[in-house]
């Protein structure tokens, strides 16, 4: 039996999560630990399967993550481990493989861990990137979970016709900047929401949008929504629940839909601010749907070509919060829940 | 120029709310005046048009009347005028017509007043009914705005399969008690909930469900949904709101569907209890919508046509519940909101 020469080695951190929480994020919930020295090669017991060791490049930062942080089983995906690396959505490039779709050099995304190596031993759930002109952490936004979040909710969900009025909240959010962008490809009227004045500038230099506000500066929602859709709202992408979503009930049109996405799906999370305005439901005969990018996988590849298309076209722009290395990166999740991000919130581990 | 022979005269009594009010109605809400003497025949300025002169048989006692009583112009449908007859469904018979559509004697069902006769001045509203075996009330209820909306609401909007678990609330209500039977005759297994013993009782041994419970002996509505359900809820016909709707979002299983209908209508009257659970619409990818029977008139004769065959094969039953004397209606419309009434409330007002 040949032996094997030694493989190198590399020092590997790890964020990991220090304990179970039940609320927003903070910093300090997560810590940056030395993980100790990883060979870079794949070792021979890994999980009994073919599987393949990334170096990881740069790594996502999504408000559905905060959900894996509770000590809850009941969801669509289990919690994190306590003491265990953060796992999430990930750009990487292969340093070996056991798995015969993938070789060293390989640019691959896919659900990996929040440190600089990781072994992923279900290599068959990573999707490998071609070479092309669009930025690798892109796969994480506009070609990624949330891009495809947005295409999904907005055509499958929402059916938009030509002329609607179309409201979207955390507009400049990584998902919302696409769905307003798609509004306006699609000839609607589109009006968002965000936290600050720049994201309100944002949204109306950048992205398109026919107008947008500070929702921080307005005292009564429902009144500022009623002075931007005098006629009402046909189209909500619903991404913060709350007091919003009461008010946007109030100014729905007949016939009206509701695309359920996002950080609402957090109030399980803590005791949730009530919605009173369901009612209008009936009254406007309005259609609530909440749903998840990955029960439409069938059209990803649709998705990719058609965004792809319109990124190329100069059609859609994308903005992103890009936070440089792996130590920044329990700050950079935590500010999501305080909307201190600017367009989708991004990890750089490394950039080769 | 031919002189009329003078018109034969009677008594007309009316219902007459007394003022707007912003809270579940009472009794004394409403008044029986006398309206003084009625020609029995259509008077030759009635509107401009062609009008029909209607004896009032029958009056539908609907929660969503409720509406009517406060003083808001922006719902689907005017408010009342205060020391005018309150207004609803109701069958009667033709005394006099100068629609062509219409002759002494015909029986006709439609939007009339709370009095013993009614100048219809908007005839072409009327349906004539024809002469057969159902109880001539029924058209009020099973084959009426109720039975419509259960039949509306269930096929198209919960789009049921066979198999499926089915939840109602009020469900030994006008509308309830038939959205169950047409559960039962589709294959799914349905459950209702209701405010008494007696109301459990029906449900099970009247209308064939196959378990009900009376939530007012229920401390946590959650738990007893997960008792019955524990695969949880396909399909929730909501017909209540608050908590029960909070309850039962926390039982809905993967791609399940509501159908908001009914007396959640009304939670924008008073302050309504808050919705605290809409997160699981996102986990379980539920569709919640709200309808108004109106806007499907085209599937109204299929729906009678369905219902009517369903009845004569003996294979659905209604319940109602029968208040004798126009002096009866203000208790008996109170009576909803308290849930008196054991299935569909009527006020007979006379019987030819």
């Amino acid at each position: 039996m040949e032996e094997e020469p030694a493989a190198a080695v590399a020092r590997n951190r790890k964020v990991v999560l220090r304990g179970y929480i039940d609320r927003a994020p903070r910093e300090d919930d997560m810590e940056l630990v030395d993980g100790g020295e990883v060979a870079l090669r794949v070792p021979g017991d890994a999980g009994g399967g073919p599987a393949v060791l990334v170096r990881n490049l740069y790594l996502s930062c999504d408000p559905y993550m905060r959900g894996r942080m509770r000590d809850f089983q009941g969801s669509y995906i289990p919690p994190f481990k306590p003491g265990s690396p953060i796992e999430g959505f990930g750009v990487g490039r292969v340093v070996d493989s056991t798995h015969p779709g993938f070789s060293a050099g390989d640019i691959v995304s896919g659900m990996t861990g929040w440190e600089d190596y990781s072994l992923i031993t279900k290599p068959e759930q990573l999707t490998k990137i071609q070479p092309s002109d669009i930025p690798l952490s892109y796969h994480l936004g506009l070609l990624g979970m949330p891009g495809f979040t947005a295409y999904v909710g907005f055509y499958e969900i929402c059916s938009p016709k030509r002329g609607e009025f179309v409201f979207v909240s955390a507009a400049s959010g990584a998902v919302g900047q696409i769905v307003g962008q798609l509004a306006k490809l699609d000839g609607c009227y589109v009006v968002g929401s965000a936290g600050t004045n720049q994201k309100v500038e944002l949204l109306k230099e950048k992205f398109g949008f026919d107008a947008a506000f500070n929702y921080k500066e307005e005292p009564d929602l429902a009144a500022a929504l009623k002075r931007y859709f005098p006629e009402g709202i046909d189209i909500y992408f619903e991404n913060v629940g709350g007091p919003m979503l009461d008010a946007v009930l109030l100014n729905m049109r007949v016939h009206g839909r509701i695309a359920v996405c996002g950080m609402v799906s957090q109030h399980g999370v803590t005791a949730p601010a009530g919605i009173h305005n369901l009612y209008t439901l009936i009254s406007k005969r309005v259609e609530m749907k909440g749903f998840i990018q990955s029960d439409y996988a069938h059209l990803f590849p649709q998705f990719v070509d058609d965004i792809t298309k319109h990124y190329r076209d100069g059609k859609i722009v994308y903005v992103e919060d890009m936070s440089v290395g792996l130590e920044s990166g329990p700050a950079a999740f935590a500010g999501l829940f305080s909307g201190k991000n600017v367009g989708k919130q991004v990890v750089c581990v490394s950039q080769d």
